[in-house]
This record gives structure tokens, sequence and C-alpha cells, in this order.
């Protein structure tokens, strides 16, 4: 997958969560962080970003709330618990931590398959653990994600 | 000090922090924390608070968006770093913690004397430290926010 | 793999660690944290745990140094840096957030083939990954080690 | 009070620490953390330190188990949260932070009075706080150490 589908997917997935009215965590950086973000401001929702260093102006240009954590990767930890659903979408190391502690927390979990990276891999290991949910295009991760905290589409 | 008089003094900063558009960051539990987060609301500002432990539903009523960090006291790292500009009212050992962070993060702090506890020591402690401001109204606590980060009255 | 077998399995490494003279650092509760600790003890060596609550009491009988972190699950990032190499033995969720808290931190990590659990999953995962090394037994595990950190046999 | 003075203070402290057979446990850099270290190691005890950044050689150079935290000042928590007495040798306002996150979280807190910094305000501040000793010199701190965990003289 490339870095531009990557990036497209990801802020197909900020821009629908946005519309259906949720506020949008992530870890505040650049790539599929930023995208995100973008997607999210397209219709004005609420962003909200972890930063692993100490100080505001390591956030990209499309999140509101800044938090400078200065914890490392520690922070992913409060990454997944600030949030009700975590959704997996490409990634590396950090990535795979994140879904490693989502899950010990108890949170649910979303794995976008064909983003490449970590969750193309993940995709494959969870298909059959019932904590998480594989899905194949950002419309069915946001549809997911409504149907996990009782939305109303 | 009274607890109904710290309490008031707390919501009134809560509540012109918010008449001044200014996002209003706690620790989210009662207390302090809650009349502040109050106050806020009462003027419809953003409230954000970062829990010490894991559940959404150990925050206040006037928290819009609950952070459960899960890191007991060492979120109070996380509140400093997380503000502009840090005040202390009244408060305990935690508070006192916070006030230290905070320096120890070149964060800006506003002590209100008068507000009891901590605040109070810390008053007469910090009285010459050029990192600490002393104001003795919600109302100067307030103009110092506003001076400090430059924002027009 | 039974779970007498993955006690086992982790008792030989903790035991073979100790006898090549290396600390061991481990999460400090039961399982293969407890196992690892108290084969470690069987030749002498130091044995450090990093607890996510804060009671010195919630560790195993085989901890020499424990220390309770209050940081929950966060705590696993401290396991990964405070170690110069990380093995995987089984484990659910958690480990696999150490996995990949490990890689992000550049932790050496050396993943035990046969264990069951997260660890045969990630063997398979990582099989062709340079920065991970999947062994099949604990007399290689350690082999391994010396070979990383440059000990002599 | 004079940097050499203070230095030679917490070098008593930990000398003592150590003859007495404690642990010792700190921050793991310069100054004061230096120094009690360094005198830890005159009697051959075992010395622990919690890193604020990511890398082992940020400790000085009488530490035996380094533990890069990668947490900035939230690893105070962790540093007190470790300790069964926590003592508090002259400082800035890190260790201002460390005497909140200590009491907040029921560790005993003897201060040294006439070390200089935020342990001489400490000492008049705590003075009448059950929860604090204030001592005057290190022979009077580590006494009552034993006495607070009871150990025989």
């Amino acid at each position: 997958v490339s870095d531009d589908a990557i990036y497209n997917l990801a802020l197909r997935v900020g821009s629908l969560l946005a519309e259906n009215g949720f506020v949008v965590v992530s870890g505040g950086r650049g790539g599929v962080m930023e995208a995100v973000c973008r997607g999210a401001k397209m219709h004005n929702s609420l962003t909200l970003a972890f930063l692993p260093g100490f100080n505001f102006d390591e956030a990209n240009d499309f999140v509101d709330l800044v938090i400078p954590t200065g914890l490392g990767y520690a922070r992913n930890a409060i990454n997944v618990l600030a949030s009700e659903v975590v959704i997996s979408i490409s990634g590396g190391y950090g990535t795979l931590s994140e879904i490693g502690l989502a899950l010990a927390y108890n949170r649910h979990v979303i794995i976008l398959s064909g983003s490449g990276g970590v969750s193309d891999f993940a995709a494959k290991w969870f298909g059959d653990d019932k904590k998480v949910l594989v899905v194949d295009s950002p419309e069915k991760a946001v549809e997911a994600v409504k149907s996990l905290l009782n939305v109303d589409g």
C-alpha cells in the first residue's frame, strides 16, 4: 500500500468520524495521525492529541487540543484509555503496542485491513479474536464504531 | 477558610476563565476540581480532565472530555504539561506536587492566596520567586492569565 | 502448550540467565513472571520487578527489588526500557504491547517460539524482521542474549 | 549552604544508609543524587536509579541498576513509590514535587533541615505535619529511617 493511499484512508476515517459527531483522539504527529485529524477538521469535529514529548508545537496543524505528555511511548497507554474505540490504520511498532494496550485495557479495537503495516498483519492474527473487529474500508470502520457505541445511523 | 468558601472561589475562577474563552483543565474529581469545571460550564467553555484511574465515570459531572490516565498521581505531570498557565487553589499534597511539577516544566504558576491549604503556604513560600505570581482574588488570577498569554481584556 | 510447560520454559530461562550473571527484570506478578524470577533465584541472581499497582505486596515471592509504579499497563514501557534485551515467552495482550514498545524503543527482542500465546503468533509474524530473533529453546534464548551483549560463553 | 556542603551532607546520608544495609534509590543524575549514590557505594550497598530520559548513560557513575523511564518528571512518582522512606536533601522544584507525591502516596518523608533549597523551606512548612519528620543531621536522618522501618541499631 502506498503512503498516499494510506494517508487517504486515514483522512476518510477522520472525516467520517467527524461527520458522525465523534471526537477524534490521536498521537498528534505526522502521517496517519495527521491525516485523521485533517479529515476530522473537514467536518469541524474536535481533535485531541497526546504527544510523546514536552512541547505543544510538536503537534500537526489539525489538532485542537494538544496535550504534551512527556511520557515517550508510555503515552500510548493514554491514547487508548482516552478512547472508547480504537481504530488501527497501517502503522509500525508503536501501533502494535497500542493494539496490545487497548486490548489489555478492554477497549474495542477495529483494524482496517488493507491499510498496510502492522494493521495488515494484525488483521490476520486477530481474525478469530472476539474482542477485535476486522474491516476493509473506512466506511465499515465508522459503521462499526457507531454500532459498538449504540449510536443511530 | 471554609470548604464552601473554597468551592466558591474555585467556581468563580472557572467561570471567569470560561467567560474569557479559556479551556479549563483539571484533575476531574470533586471539591475544587468540580467547582472549577462547574464554573466553566456556566459560560459554556470546554472542560478537560485527567483522571488518576481507569474509568470514565470517576469524573465529576462538569467535564466534557474525560481522560482516564491510569497513572495514579503521575497524572499530575500531565495536568501541568497540558496547561499554559497553572492556577493553584487551596489543595493538599497532590496540589503541592503539581506546583513543583509545573515549575520544573517551566509552566506559569499563579497561586490564589486566601484559598487555604497548600496554596496559602505556597503563597508565602514563593512570594519572592519570579516564576510564581501570588494573587488574592479570582478576578486577579484570571487577569494574570490574560496578561501572561497576551490576551486582550 | 500447557500452563505447566510454559511455566517450566520460563523457569529454565530465568535459571539460565542467572547462571550467566544477568539481572532479571519482569512485571513481578504470577505465571511466566513468577517462573522467571523463581528460576533466577535458583542461581541467586538479582530480580527486579515493575508492578502496575501501588503496593509492594503484589509481587511474587521471588522478587528482590519490588517497584510499584502505579502506572497500570503504562509500566510496560518501563519494563522494556530498563532491559537491554527483552525475551518474550507465551503471554497475552500485555506481552504484545511489550513487544511493540521494546521495538519502538530499539531494544533487542527475542521470541521463544513454542511457548504458546502471543509469542507463537509473533514468532511467525516477525520471522523476517531483523530486529527480532526467534529461537525455539531457553538455551538458545540465553545464548542469543550473550551474543547480543557480547558476553563470553 | 554551599554546594560543597550540600554534596557532603548527601554523601554522608548515602554512606550511613549503606552501612545500615539499606538499598538507595535516587533520580540518578548529578549533585545530591550523585553524592548519595557515591556515599552508598563506599559501603557497597546496592544503588538503584530512575532516570527521566531514555538512555542508560545519563546516570552518574555510582548507580548499579539504571532504569531509564522515558517519563520526564513523571518519573518522580516512581522514585517515591519505590521507596519505603523518602529523605529530602536540599533540592529545587523537582524535589518539591517529590515531597508532595511521597505524601500523597503515604510514604514516610524525612526532611534534612540545614541542607538548603526546597528542604529548608519545607522544614519550616511541615514542622507541624505528623507525616513528616524534620531532622538536622545525616545521622538523625538515618536513625529516623531505622526507627520508621523497625530496624535494630
